[in-house]
Order: C-alpha cells, then sequence, then structure tokens
C-alpha cells in the first residue's frame, strides 16, 4: 500500500482489519502488508527530525492515536513546547507534545549515528506489534516545498501554518531527483499480490511518493494489480485540503479526474482499477473509457469495520474476494 | 569569574548577593558579573547538545532550578524520558527532564543553525534578569574524557553513570588544542576588577577551562588579581566527586595541595590568592610559602547571605572591601 499520513492511517487500519477478518484462502489473515509512508512532508524543526505522516500511521496502528483531535499522542501533553514558546524557539504553530517529542528524539539521535531513517523506523515501530511494516518511501531527504505568488514555503508552513489557505503555484520536491526508494520499496511492489494505493492527498502524499526515481517504474512492472481508492466523494475532499493541492497543478477536485490524472498503467500511468464512492456512481463509465476498471461503494471509513469493507470492495476490484 | 555547575553557580548566587549589598564604593551594587562556565561535561545525547554546567548555573541565577534534588529543575518532569526509554534510546543514566528539554531542544535548533554556544547562551539567559552574564569558556566542542585501565569514558558516563568510581587515570579534553576562547571570554579577564575562581572541581571544571588554549595567558596578564576558593574543606570535597579527579592526577584531597597545583600568578601559576575554611587555617603557611596570599574563613555556602560572606572574605583578600 502507498499510503500518506492520517487518510493513509484510517486506511490502513481497515487493510489490517480486512486481514484478520479473512478467510486464509483469499490473501488470508497471514497476509504481510506493507505500507510505503510519504516523507515529503517532513523536515528539521529545531534540530529534530519530524516525519508526520510515518508517525501518524504508527501510531494509529499502536492505538495510541489521540482519535478525538485528529492528530498526534492521546494522553499527550505540552511541557516542553511551552519552554520552546517561553524561548521563541522553533515554530509556533508546529507543537511538539511531549510523548510525540520522545519519537522525535529517539528518531534524531540514531538518524545523526548515521542510522538511516527505514531502519529508525523499524526501530520506532518494534515497540508495537503493528501487524503491518512500515516503511518510508525513501531514506533521503526530499521535502515538499509550496511555491506562492509571495515566495516558496516548506509544505509544512504552508499547510499547517497557513491551512493551504495562500494560492499553490506548484509543489517542488527538493532533492528528489537524487532519491532512491528506500530499501525493500521496489521489492515490496516486486513481490506483492496487490498493491493499494490509499485515500491520501494524491498530489502531496501519493504524488510525493510517486515523484521518487524507481518507484513509478516498480508499479509499472510489477505483476500485481494496483488499485486506487478515492479521497473525494461527491466532489469533496474527505478531510484535509487536497482540494487546494489539485488547483494548484490544474486537476479537478472530482474522483474521476484524480483516476485520470494517475493515469490507466496499461497506458503509462499507475492504476489497473479504482474505487469510487457510491455518490460517485455516475462517474464510473468516465474512468472505464480512461482504460481503468471501475466502481462505485460506500467509502465513509467509520472504524475498523467499515474501512475493511472499503478494502473488500477495493480488493474485489482486483479479483481478490 | 571562572565557574563549573552547580558548585560554580552557589558560589555565583553568593557574587550576585554581594554585590546587591554591597556599597557602591566597593565595586558596588552596579557590579558587573561575567561568569566563564566550563565546557567540558557538554555532549551530545539522542541528537541533542547537553550544557550541563551552564544550565546547572542559569537555572539556579533564575531561580528554578531544583533545591532539594540538588540539580535540573523545579517542578521536572519525565514524560519524554519515559517514551526514550521505551525505545532504549539514549542514555537511561543520564535522564533528559521536560523542562530541561526544553533548553536542549532550543539551544540544539539555534546550533544547528549555526548560531555559536555562546550566542546560544545569551539568547537562553535573555528570559530571565539573571544579573550576571554567563558565557561559555570556548564556542568550540572540547569534551572531557577520562582514561581508566579498561578504556576511555565520555566524562558524564563515568560521572553520572559510574559515580567517579572507576579509577581514574587521567583525564584528556579531546579537541582542547584547537579550541579558542568564547568572544568576551579573554577581554572579561583583560577588564576585570577581580577575578574569582570558584570552589568548583579544580580538574575537569576549572582546570578543563585553563586548558582552553588563551584562558591561562589572559590570567597571567591581566591587571586584575585573581583570587580562588577552595572547594575543599577540612581533607574532604564539599560536594561532588572532585577526590577522584584530584587523585587521578596525583594531587592531595587537601586546599593546600590544590592551590599549590594552581600554582601563584608570578611564578607561572593562576592564583594571587586563596581562601581556604576555617578548619584549614593550619594550611595558611604552606599556601603563602609557594607564592600565594592566603587566609581562612568560614566556607560553607549554606545560602545567599553566608555565600555573599564568603565572596567578601575572598575579595577582601583581594584588597576589595
Amino acid at each position: 500500500m502507498l499510503a500518506g499520513g492520517v487518510g493513509g492511517a484510517r486506511f490502513l487500519l481497515g487493510v489490517r482489519a480486512w486481514a484478520r477478518r479473512a478467510a486464509p484462502d483469499a490473501l488470508g489473515s497471514d497476509a504481510e502488508i506493507t505500507a510505503i509512508v510519504n516523507t515529503g512532508d517532513d523536515m528539521w524543526l529545531t534540530g529534530l527530525r519530524i516525519t508526520p505522516d510515518l508517525d501518524s500511521i504508527m501510531y494509529a496502528l499502536a492505538g495510541v492515536n489521540d482519535t478525538e483531535r485528529g492528530w498526534g499522542r492521546v494522553g499527550e501533553s505540552d511541557r516542553v513546547a511551552a519552554e520552546l514558546r517561553a524561548w521563541d524557539a522553533g515554530w509556533p504553530w508546529f507543537t511538539l507534545g511531549d510523548l510525540d517529542l520522545g519519537a522525535h528524539i529517539a528518531r534524531t539521535g540514531w538518524l545523526r549515528e548515521g542510522v538511516p531513517l527505514s531502519a529508525v523506523v523499524a526501530r520506532l515501530t518494534a515497540r508495537w506489534p503493528l501487524g503491518v511494516r512500515l516503511l518510508p518511501a525513501t531514506d533521503d531527504e526530499a521535502e515538499t516545498h509550496v511555491m506562492t505568488a509571495s515566495g516558496t514555503l516548506h509544505f509544512q508552513e504552508w499547510w499547517t501554518r497557513h491551512r493551504a489557505a495562500i494560492p499553490a503555484l506548484g509543489f517542488e520536491q527538493r532533492g528528489v531527483s537524487s532519491a532512491a526508494p528506500a530499501p525493500g520499496v521496489t521489492a515490496a511492489l516486486a513481490e506483492a499480490d496487490v498493491v493499494l494505493v490509499a485515500p491520501s492527498n494524491p498530489v502531496v502524499s501519493i504524488g510525493t511518493i510517486l515523484g521518487i526515481p524507481g518507484i513509478r517504474s516498480a508499479l509499472a512492472t510489477t505483476a500485481a494489480p494496483v488499485v486506487g481508492v478515492s479521497g473525494i466523494i461527491g466532489g469533496a475532499v474527505v478531510r484535509g485540503m487536497a482540494d487546494a493541492c489539485l488547483s494548484a497543478i490544474g486537476v479537478e477536485t472530482a474522483a474521476d479526474a484524480v483516476a485520470r490524472w494517475y493515469g490507466a498503467r496499461n497506458s503509462g500511468g499507475v492504476l489497473d482499477a479504482w474505487l469510487m464512492a457510491e455518490e460517485d456512481a455516475a462517474l464510473v463509465p468516465a474512468v472505464e473509457s480512461a482504460g481503468i476498471r471501475s466502481a462505485a461503494a460506500p467509502l465513509w471509513l467509520r472504524g475498523d469495520d467499515t474501512s475493511a469493507d472499503v478494502v473488500a470492495a477495493a480488493l474485489a476490484l482486483a479479483g481478490i474476494r
């Protein structure tokens, strides 16, 4: 599975739930699940390496995420952040919670020792029985920047500080041309039974993963079917501000438009199939005419069980039942 | 003043209290106090730059130190440290408290941006009206290591983890030969009315400051008298484990032995005068025979007022009343 942060985490909980309830003769309850996670939102902040999407997914799978607030750790406190504010250090609009800082500091210490990010993620995730292997898309630093009329911002500044309200003219993945897929990424794609594209932000989450040289070609050549799930329902994004990202690259905020932007695998794109919401059932022919198998199903992720149903519908499009 | 950590902080509180109560015609209530602080105990720990002596002094002068525990911030908590332990990250015997981490993270962020340590210290200390200017002895990294029969350890590992219980064969300041005094250090010594040497660890606090090229010669040439205060009372160290450090360099744990090891300024050493405890009054002639003016006075630092009395006694030895 290719995944961004919070949206990717919800879908991934569904994948895990699906595997746990699936009969052993489908992909089965002993299915191996690998998530290839966007690292374009990562950044250095006051000397610490922050990896928001990897953390969101790790916390959600571990069951230590704050489901009310929608991000970070449950039971979080801000003792350290209050100190940082007293010194005007860091970004006041990007709060580093105390529990969250544990991960940031452990990660940073290991990175400074020369441990690659993928190995850092393995150490961090080993704390809990996640049932999913998390891989950063790349061990290299290739951070997304946002071009606006008044200059270029780091993605986090645009997204978290400005809530994507400054019109984006485009996105730039700095350092991406020399980035390589993290160890295990292309092998996971090559050996997969099925590749799922989560209903994450198509531009700055999935698109950023696809921008890393080698990942798009691994998707092109894998024997596994590639099935995407729409994060747009009835012409609106389910969560986040993906519409601002789609506008910036000239793509309509519509489930069929995103599928056509991903493109059909048999003509140089990434998708064999695309699952849309039942609200968008009328768009199925438009997607199919682009060479992408399509269907519509209830797509609201309201918990592990409904998410597993969505996963089952996506897998059905790939012939897995 | 040259100072180490907790012991230096107590003495420095006395210097500040002395200045506040002094008549304007002595050095006076508007005396400018500069502390040149040991940085040999500093270290990188899980990607963070830790400066224990500078922090101990900053917290004590700001009144936010934990006087019961004897180190760190009052009202401290360990939420982050518990996370780090869950990941086995860092050194479990060196606890990074939540409030304390605020300073470590702010410092590290600024250092990573290229701000020199002395400027970082200025930013951190600007939060409180300390009444004392803190200068790191050097902006360069020159950390003390301890040679033992079973190998070399970082000073903090020897001191904090092993409580200095492994016999030290000697000390090594890695990188000291290319270290330079921090901006302001030699000027402070040259322009001082009096230089005080705190009753800190003579080997790994004061000795480490003196090991930085340029500081010893600035002491040699200043017009100001240099007055030291003994941290050894009646043949025992007041606090800490300085005896283990003195043994390692073949110096007896005795107030007169330390004075002679510092040496008389008029014969290549650093001291013009040396204040010892009343318990050590019998040692005054031995110190004076080494060319160092000496006297004995009550040396227990039991609070700002008694500490100010000790400072007054030290200044009296320099002719300041």
